[in-house]
């Protein structure tokens, strides 16, 4: 029996927002054409049990906005039938998305995601079906359903046969724990600007050194967590070589 | 003079992944209708010169997948008129994208985000021209398309008359470097879950004081890196007021 087709279950106010992104190029040819993955949405909305449609009130302990009720929420997420899958809540108040954490969604059998909006979601329906909570950046939107999208692509282009053979999955920023190195590409001058000589030069040693040093050197100006996190760990696996 | 309006322009292979997420909610109704901001896409395949329409080639040095030409790049960018705005381009490479940056971005005439595909882009464009490189979420993506529209819908909700009152700018996530309180509202009880207790009392002080401690406890379990930073600077405001 073919294993189950991954499913990207999106809870929003806005079905309207997909498929965006998740349309085009290979991930869209994948979900369209050669049916490796599946999208659907379903509109919070229409699990209000208020005959006018509302779907929030205002916050308990006062306080500007509205929040999005735990039931309304509740009963989209106990709709859903099929295996089991993890719930993810995009919020700024969430653990940043991980390649780590991508990957092992991308082995589940598809994803549900619940896209807040107003002032967020009551904490009890969140904690009550075990929603994970995710953020995408230190920064506040209007939605989840943008940063929805960046979880669902950055599953779907790991399920086998959805990116081609040009696409490498190989060699990737966050495999382990370094940024990538920058690239280059034809003409070899570019308004005056060369492409670095080693990368010209066929020494492939010389050019694997010198990715090393980018990848280093960039990791350290622009992401000090992830570098200290590297130093941390080249130590302890040099302490492990060592037998210490 | 009315202040020009604030214009995103997306550079991008799959102009129909647009608007997705901006096109709905009070950030579409502000774009569409209210005419607060305005959205554009050029598609990046016209500005290739080859005639078979190339935009991409083999990485310098070697390694699998290809690269987006400089020259593609540097022509569609280049064909941008009106006022000078911040340069994005979505990258895993690039720094986290936070508030503080939105915040600057929202007060420009708009900004231009690139959107990559293949194994990046020519880095001597991205110098050249003076590209600021952002990530969101430290997970890889097939494109930056979902990206560019986390990074456009930040900004677009601040500029003044996009969120309606009901919505609010007070009360953030990351506007003092914590995450927010918890939210919870009616019904008082949810499947026998209590909304808590403090909550209900009508004493805005203990409300208040509670609240505050839910976000440290939050951001210290979540984001111990946004926990340091706190705490440092917590304590640096204290020498200062101290006069140390």
């Amino acid at each position: 029996m073919a294993p189950a087709m991954f499913t990207a279950t999106v809870l929003t106010m806005f079905p309207e927002a997909f498929p965006g992104p998740l349309g085009v190029s290979l991930i869209g040819t994948a979900w369209r054409e050669k049916g490796l993955w599946s999208l659907e949405t379903l509109d919070i909305r229409a699990f209000s049990d208020d005959r006018r449609g509302f779907l929030d009130d205002t916050p308990a302990g006062g306080g500007p906005g509205a929040v999005l009720k735990a039931d309304v929420v509740a009963r989209a997420v106990d709709s859903l039938s099929g295996p089991r899958r993890p719930l993810l809540y995009m919020s700024a108040r969430g653990r940043p998305l991980t390649q780590a954490r991508v990957k092992e969604w991308a082995q589940a059998d598809g994803i549900v995601v619940l896209c807040g909006r107003f002032e967020g979601v009551d904490q009890r329906v969140l904690d009550s079906r075990g929603f994970e909570e995710v953020s995408v950046g230190d920064a506040v939107l209007a939605g989840g359903e943008a940063a929805a999208m960046v979880a669902i692509e950055a599953c779907v282009r790991l399920i086998p046969g959805v990116l081609g053979q040009a696409e490498s999955l190989g060699s990737e920023s966050f495999e382990d724990g370094l940024l990538e190195y920058p690239q280059y590409t034809r003409p070899r001058s570019f308004e005056g600007l060369d492409i670095p000589e080693v990368l010209l030069s066929g020494d492939h040693k010389k050019v694997a050194q010198w990715r090393q040093e980018q990848r280093e050197k960039t990791t350290r100006e622009r992401r000090p967590d992830l570098w200290s996190a590297y130093l941390a760990n080249s130590q302890l696996k040099g302490e492990k070589a060592r037998g210490e």
